[in-house]
Order: C-alpha cells, then sequence, then structure tokens
C-alpha cells in the first residue's frame, strides 16, 4: 500500500502507448475534496536546473497559488513516462495544458487544480492525443488499495529496475483533544538516470552549488490536515536531506519533483507549527522522503552496490557538503567503489577538490569499521584487514572521512560506475 | 625532437624498477649552467587540490625561492612514474628529499636545484632505494637527441597508451639587434587518468570552482633567455587555456604539475614583457601547452573520442566556462558521445546545472556543422541529417551552445566515457 494507503485519495496507472515499449505511462493520483471544516494542503519542490521542462514552470504556479493565504489546493497529478515534454517551448506549455483541460473535465475542477508531472526522452513534443485518449481509462481504473498503488507505481517508471513505494502509519500525540490520532503517508517515486536531484525549496533557499541532478518523480499522499504553508516548510526541510542527499550521475535533471498533497480526511484540527504533532509527523516524512531517496539511488542506472560518504570536521555543513559530493561524484571512486577496491587516496583527493581547504596531515578515513588512514599517513596493515573486504564487497559501502576539528558535517549517498552504466547511456534516444 | 630540443638540455629515461610491469618509470631533465650573461628562469604550476603530493610540497617552496629578484634556477628536474608520493605525510618529503640530495650529489648543485615530481599509486611509501640506485645510470645515459627525448618521454607514462612530445622552433624578431633570432621550446607530458587539471598559478589568481582534475605533469624546456618571473606569468596565462580547459573524469590529481625551464642558451637579451618577442613567444608556449593538452585528454583512459564543448553568449567568461565544464563532465553527455548519439537534450540540461541563469528560449545548440536546437526549440529534421551522423562519429566533436546575447565566451575539452574506462578503473591498486 503506498499512495492510495491515507484516506481521501485513489490512484490509477495505465498504458498510452507513448513508451515504444508498450509498457504502463501514465497515472493517475485524485485526491477528494476535504470534508467540511478539513484542512487539505499542497507542497512541491522542483529542480534547480535553469532548463525546466514545461510541467515545471506550470507547476511552479501552481505551488505559488497553494502558498497565498486561503490558495488553491490541487485536486489531481497527472504524471507520464516516456517523454518529459522538456525543452519543447511554447508548445510544451500548450500540450501540457491541453492534458489538463481534459483531465479536469473529467473530474469536475479547474484546469489549475491538475498538476502535470512528465518524465522520459527531452525535446520531443508530448504526444497529448495518447495522453487524453487514455484518460477515460484511467478514470475508470481509479481505485484504492494495493492494486491501484502498484498500478500507479510501475506507470511512472522509465529505467528503473523496481518499482519504488513506501506507506507508513504515524500515531501522533498532544492535539487538541489531547488524546493521541492516527495519520497515513503514502508515497511511490521513480528515478534511475539523470540522478542527482538538487531541488530549489520555496522557503529554505537551499544553497545551489555547481553541481546537478537527474529526473526524480516523487509523489507522496498523507491524509494529515495539514495547510499548504505549512507543509512546504516541512517539505523544504525533508527534501533537503533526502533526495537532494543522492547522486547517480551529478546530472540534475529539468524535471526533477517532489509533491505533497494532504486530504486532510484524517479529521481534526489543522498541524501547526511549533507542536509535538507537527515534530512527529514532519519526523515521518522526512523518514519517507529518506528510503525514496535511497530506494532511487540503489536503483541507479547500472548500480550494482550503494555507498555513503559521510564528512566531518569541516568548517562548515554547507563545506561538508561540498566535499562529501565531489567523493559520491568522482568517476574513479565510483569505479573503485564497483571494483570492491579500497582505493582511499581516491576518496581523499576527491574531497580535496571541493574548493574547501583542509590539512592532509589531520585527515582520517574509516571504511566499514577499518581505519584506512590517519592523520595524513596510510595504515598499511589495515588493507590485509578481513574486516575491509567483506566492507567493500557489501550492499551498502559506509566511507567516514574527517578532515579536521570544525563543527561541519553532512553525508552523500551515491552509487557504484558499471559497464552496464555506459551501455544503458551510450545508445538511450537512438 | 621535444625537451633536448632547445639547446642547454639533457635527458634520459631509465627503470628503477617501481613499476610492477618492469616499464621505465624514472626519467631526468637537467639544464646545462646558463652561458656568462645570459639569463635562465624556471616557472611552475601545480593543483589546487586541497590534499598536495610531497613533490608538489618541495616544488611550491621552488617555485617561491626562484620568483624573488636573483631567485635560483634550479638545474634539474627529476621525475619517476608508479609511485605518487602522496598521503604519505612527512616520511614523504623525507623521502623526496633524499632522492634530490642523490641528485644534486652527481650533479654537482644544491638540494633544492632538483625539482622532484611523482605520479602513480597514492598512499605508498616512496621506493627510494630503487630510485637512488638508478641514478648513476640516468646520468650516465644523458644525452640530447631523438633517443633520449624518447626515453624520457616514456618514462613519465602511467596509464597512457601513447607517449606525449612537442618541439617547436620560434622565430623572434624585434629584439635590441633589430634582426630575427630562432629559439626552441620542447615539451614531454603524461595523463590518461585522474585528470581535470585545475593548476592554481602563481600571480593569476585562477578562479577555482568545485570541480577538480587529474594527474597531468608536463615538463617545457626553451632555449630562449627570460627571467622566472617573466616565464610565470606567461605560463600561468598559457595553462589557464590549455591545461585547464581539459578533463578526463573531473578528479584533479594531487600531483598535477607544469614546469617550464628556460636554459638562455639561445642567446641574446633577455625576453621582457610588452615586446613583440615577448608576445611571440608566450603565442607559441601557449601552442606547446595547448598541444600538449589536446594529446592529454585523446589519450584519456578509455577514450575513443573527443569533444570540444563551447559555449557563448553567457553572462561573463567564467559563467561560461562552469557550463562548459558542466558538458563534458557529465556521465550522461559523455556516454551519448561515446554511442555517437546527438541526444542535445542531456547537453543543453547539463548546462542547466552549472548554477548559472539562463533563458532556454534563447538558447541554440550546434554539432557540427548542424543546428539542432533553436530558440529552445528541437529542429526535428536536423536529426535526419547525415551531417549529423558523420559529426557525431568523427574523433573529435564540436557543440557549440549559445546560451543567450552576453559577452561571456569558453571552452572545454573532454572525452566520451567508454566501458574500458570502467575496466581500468575498477581494479586498480589490488
Amino acid at each position: 500500500m503506498c499512495v492510495t494507503q491515507p484516506r481521501g485519495f485513489l490512484a490509477a496507472g495505465g498504458t498510452a502507448g507513448i513508451k515504444p515499449s508498450g509498457k504502463p505511462d501514465v497515472c493517475l493520483i485524485v485526491r477528494e475534496p476535504a470534508p467540511a471544516g478539513a484542512v487539505a494542503g499542497f507542497a512541491a519542490a522542483f529542480t534547480g536546473n535553469a532548463v525546466v521542462g514545461a510541467p515545471v514552470e506550470i507547476g511552479l504556479m501552481q505551488r505559488a497559488a497553494a502558498l497565498v493565504p486561503g490558495g488553491r489546493v490541487p485536486r489531481a497529478v497527472l504524471i507520464n513516462a516516456g517523454n518529459s515534454n522538456a525543452a519543447t517551448g511554447e508548445q510544451g506549455v500548450r500540450d501540457a495544458r491541453a492534458c489538463m483541460v481534459a483531465a479536469a473535465g473529467l473530474l469536475g475542477c479547474a484546469e489549475m487544480d491538475v498538476v502535470p508531472s512528465s518524465t522520459g526522452v527531452i525535446g520531443r513534443p508530448l504526444p497529448v492525443i495518447k495522453i487524453v485518449g487514455a484518460l477515460p481509462g484511467l478514470f475508470a481504473a481509479l481505485a484504492r488499495g494495493e492494486r491501484a498503488d502498484a498500478d500507479a507505481s510501475r506507470a511512472i517508471m522509465t529505467t528503473d529496475l523496481v518499482p519504488k513505494a513506501v506507506g507508513v502509519e504515524v500515531s501522533l500525540s498532544g492535539g487538541d483533544g489531547g488524546g493521541a490520532r492516527v495519520v497515513r503517508i503514502g508515497a511511490i517515486a521513480k528515478g534511475s538516470g539523470m540522478i542527482a536531484p538538487r531541488l530549489e525549496m520555496a522557503f529554505s533557499g537551499a544553497a545551489r552549488s555547481a553541481a546537478p541532478t537527474a529526473t526524480m518523480l516523487a509523489f507522496v499522499t498523507t491524509d494529515a490536515p495539514i495547510a499548504s504553508r505549512t507543509l512546504q516548510v516541512m517539505l523544504d526541510r525533508a527534501g533537503q536531506v533526502s533526495f537532494n542527499r543522492v547522486s547517480v550521475d551529478n546530472h540534475p535533471s529539468c524535471s526533477d519533483t517532489a509533491i505533497v498533497l494532504a486530504s486532510g480526511h484524517a479529521g481534526g484540527a489543522a498541524i501547526v507549527a511549533g507542536t509535538p504533532e507537527h515534530a512527529a509527523f514532519e519526523a515521518a516524512l522526512t523518514d519517507v522522503c529518506e528510503r525514496l531517496a535511497e530506494m532511487i539511488v540503489a536503483d541507479g542506472e547500472g548500480a550494482t552496490r550503494v555507498f555513503r560518504a559521510t564528512v566531518i570536521g569541516a568548517p562548515s555543513d554547507a563545506a561538508a557538503e561540498l566535499m562529501a559530493r565531489q567523493i559520491v561524484d568522482s568517476p574513479l571512486v565510483k569505479c573503485a567503489i564497483h571494483g570492491k577496491d579500497p582505493n582511499w587516496g581516491r576518496i581523499v583527493t576527491a574531497a580535496g577538490n571541493a574548493g574547501v581547504r583542509f590539512d592532509p596531515r589531520q585527515a582520517s578515513l574509516t571504511i566499514g569499521p577499518v581505519e584506512v588512514y590517519r592523520a595524513g599517513v596510510p595504515i598499511t596493515e589495515a588493507l590485509s584487514d578481513p574486516r575491509l573486504v567483506k566492507a567493500m564487497g557489501g550492499a551498502r559501502v559506509e566511507l567516514v572521512l574527517t578532515v579536521g576539528a570544525g563543527p561541519g558535517r553532512a553525508w552523500m549517498m551515491g552509487c557504484d560506475l558499471s559497464k552496464d552504466y555506459v551501455s544503458i547511456n551510450a545508445d538511450y534516444t537512438t
């Protein structure tokens, strides 16, 4: 169970014929109107790429419309895979709107209450007729339950090998009534290639570095009653420590998108900032986003294992992040991880390329439980430690680099670079 | 002919037994003392990595000693391949100095007049005994001519497939006497992996971005009479538009080094700034550095072709460089180049990840002679243009991205990403 686990949501997946493979490629998530007096909400974060797809241009307007006091909360998200509707000029915006209009007609809402989202090949006209033609079937199939969730999670895949879904129940205490209430969070996501999300948040103004991202899409539903502005602040923080902490290929896509819809169907008073309920909900949302992000990097194109680079002792968290990012994006480090090779020299020198000065004589590196480099000097005997072989061969390799005594700390998660990555990407459009 | 083509230089290459393969791994370049009244000079640029090898630490001191008025000009460069003497702590500095002392004794000069340079595996103690043991043979083999040049260029190779050497004669006019005089420039270089030089210049304060580089070594000799400070200013500029414009894997090494030695043996008055002779010499030096840089990227690990990304119309040259760098370092673009796939969407979105805002509706992209994207819209018919197929299949692919009407312009050269790159790097130390 995932996106339809929270009350007030229906979903369906179907096949419009966009993908040459004939696999499912359209997905609809519908939010039922909030009960009288209940609060619904919408939050979104989009790619920081200067080149954005038409759906992102429209989504930015929809987010702006949601964040004004008493703003609109969209009723549905219409997603297609196989065509990103990016680098398609004004025609791309017209095409996305044509699909929104058709879906809004069937749903009985305004055009701007349907959020479009697209992933796939860049620069090809969106096949509007195929998508619009598939809508009646999608609406007829709308349902809740495992089958609907599975259909939805499969229809948004591109080069993903496995569908990605999460569903949790959260017990919140400290509400008005004093007793606990239970709310649900569900989510689906896709990733695989062009993955290095650098989502720009609405309020928190996440620092952009020169590094880029890839197409990840994540759609989160919850039946908790939360207004858009409150939800957006939570997503800004949660996205920063989840989606923005993974990289498959250091190439942020023009379509990266994370969306949260809150239906309010769980009932009760709206969750507001500064309460224990708010903290508990944000922790659960962050956990859901972290789990999706890990699923995305683990299913990175050609990946056989993931690794996490944690940098501690840097002058600041931002400096630590730049260093961790250099480690997970270095092709030399990624190849070493693929070859199960404890080539720590590549790891230390990758961090040295972040533009942050540090004294190598104060630096130490641990791979799994084994310290391989201490105070700027290699620990030669570590290379024959059987625990090092075991750590390098695991499904997840943990690297911890200490660069000094500063307060800065950050981690990034990446995956190895294999020949399959080259195969998948050397012949994608042709 | 290369490093011994200029008068006043001798060279030799030999085998110290550092490389497990038994291939040549030590090289010596010796400058003969300048004739009475002649001017000699030394210039150097080293990696911007925060982690530097022991030879770079020593080289920075030698450069500082050369740049003071009346400063010392080193007599020799002693290079070894197979061990980078980096991440070796204080022991690394002691080991490098032991080799310098031994070479200085044989040459009859001061220890600090021997410049050390090392490339190879990181974090292993330098095998001093092997290097010192090879020195008598190297000194006995010192010679000028093609054989000496070939030996020298081969002894500095690591994963390079071909030796890299350049030699030119430059006719300078506008000197004191009014007549033309001929000087010579020779050079050897190595590269292949960990290549994305971001050399830090002595005077010009090259901007460092978050992006890193690899181990390239370049040794340039000339018999022109040029003082160290004049030579350093030229190298600062020449290196910026040559070595710092290529990237194999976006991982600057801890050992990247470019060194120029001027013997003064061509005679005549010293070349000084602001003269036609100075301009002619700098142009020739820049050309030599550009040719070495192209040889390095063309011989990048696993590379089958090179490509150049030129960005024009950016707000500034620095912004254009950031965008060009994102293009040549994107694994997705590199795989597309490998697959001869004109996947222009990846190129445009890579540029969009540089942290520079631009309007995609003002952007255009040309691959070879074919415009594939104009004013934010794909030119669909371009994909069936036979000239596009030809351009993508060539040994060098030219990409020109226009992002607006600004004055900024820059280019970067990269190479494709192949399965061989993964093979070479997934199992390097073990």
